[in-house]
């Protein structure tokens, strides 16, 4: 059996989030399903992380199993041909048989897209439009708080609890880039679900003057889902890269 | 009668083009139902000019003249909540009464985008993607041959002769943005429909080498649609700007 990782690209909007689903098209799923078409195999996808519906990846990585006879690069070409033009695969590679994106993955980061200004943009959209002024000083003060080792069950999405909620974070700062438009990014050993989304949810509340930064540390120490914001909107999401040690 | 100016950001995509059809979306189409709702009154938005189905807007400028107490930040305000998130009132002021968006401009920009690497973007698809590589040098050297007052009637669109078919360029250049990123940009008094985009497609063959930038004068002078290349994508054309003496 060769084992082959991919880096994909992905515009999420017109798909339910990575993992296949029954009825919904599904970034695995397509894949899934042009690698079955190539290979007349059943091929399971292993991701580094779902993405849910709406969220974008810049690098997302997976691997998958067969017995072929096809090289990385057929399979590069052939998926690049059969899919959307909305999924790119960026790379594909063989890998030790061991080797398994999510298991291996050693750290993530994410960035989120906001666009703080009078007016929103009719083009650009993968963000969340937020017109009151933000105070972006406050935001990274807070956002200070959440870099380190900790218990980010305050951050968690209800609804799928994880045994193990203690997480690493390792980056976590807003970066003005002019224009209204700011991008958030935040790197760690692994994140909960919606776990980015509800941080910068809870930030943008501190942005907004609604609550302190050392509110947002209580909420953080509260380990409360009731405490912090709302969830960010999916379309502002996007996962930068997937580290390994060696792959 | 009040006249009133509006500058608008438009996405194209989901939209059959500027002008008013029976049965599709078109972005007129949206604004004045908008308007007519706001007014009660027959609305007509005049532009600076038409773009084709698909083709975006940074600042398209219209204007519409109706008997009403509302104030231009009414209009903006009220435009921008009932029109969907792809179309945007960059601004709205009242004008003479002479005031006419098309038969006032004195000149407009368009901008084309090219992504030209070896794999597309997923995300980013408001471009022509060209994999071969493009000589932009000489993609250069063939545009300075449009600046200057000359007969585009190569680069008409088929099927809509205008009786005149001069116009004067000023500015036609490609920049290059890094990682693959191209962008044309394309000053002039005026353009014929599908002009820019013929133009686009000629440069194109200059730039994959299929003619030289001397062929492309040729094309230029010939006054033939038949000698030059094809129309580039609809998805790739940005209006930028209008421009008026006075408004």
């Amino acid at each position: 059996m060769k084992n082959f990782k991919l880096t994909i690209e992905y515009d999420g909007k017109a798909y339910h989030g990575w993992q296949v689903q029954k009825k919904e098209r599904t970034i695995q799923g397509e894949i899934q399903k042009a690698l079955e078409l190539m290979t007349r195999q059943k091929i399971v996808l292993n991701a580094s992380g779902r993405t849910d519906a709406g969220v974008h990846a810049l690098a997302q990585t997976a691997n998958f199993r067969c017995d072929t006879k096809l090289t990385p690069e057929n399979f590069q070409k052939a998926l690049n041909s059969l899919l959307d033009d909305d999924i790119v695969i960026l790379d594909c590679k063989q890998v030790p048989e061991t080797f398994h994106a999510r298991f291996d993955a050693k750290g993530k980061t994410y960035k989120y897209r906001i666009l703080n200004r009078s007016l929103p943009s009719a083009i650009d959209r993968k963000l969340w439009y937020i017109r009151s002024p933000l105070n972006i000083e406050n935001m990274n003060r807070a956002a200070g708080y959440i870099i380190g080792t900790h218990d980010f069950k305050a951050f968690e999405g209800t609804g799928s609890p994880r045994e193990h909620t203690t997480r690493t974070v390792t980056k976590a700062k807003f970066l003005k880039l002019g224009q209204g438009f700011i991008e958030f990014y935040i790197r760690g050993n692994g994140f909960l679900r919606y776990m980015v989304r509800n941080i910068v949810g809870t930030l943008v509340d501190v942005g907004l003057g609604k609550i302190t930064p050392d509110d947002f540390q209580q909420v953080l120490m509260s380990k409360d889902r009731k405490k912090a914001g709302i969830t960010a909107p999916a379309q502002g999401l996007f996962l930068v890269c997937v580290e390994y040690e060696n792959f």
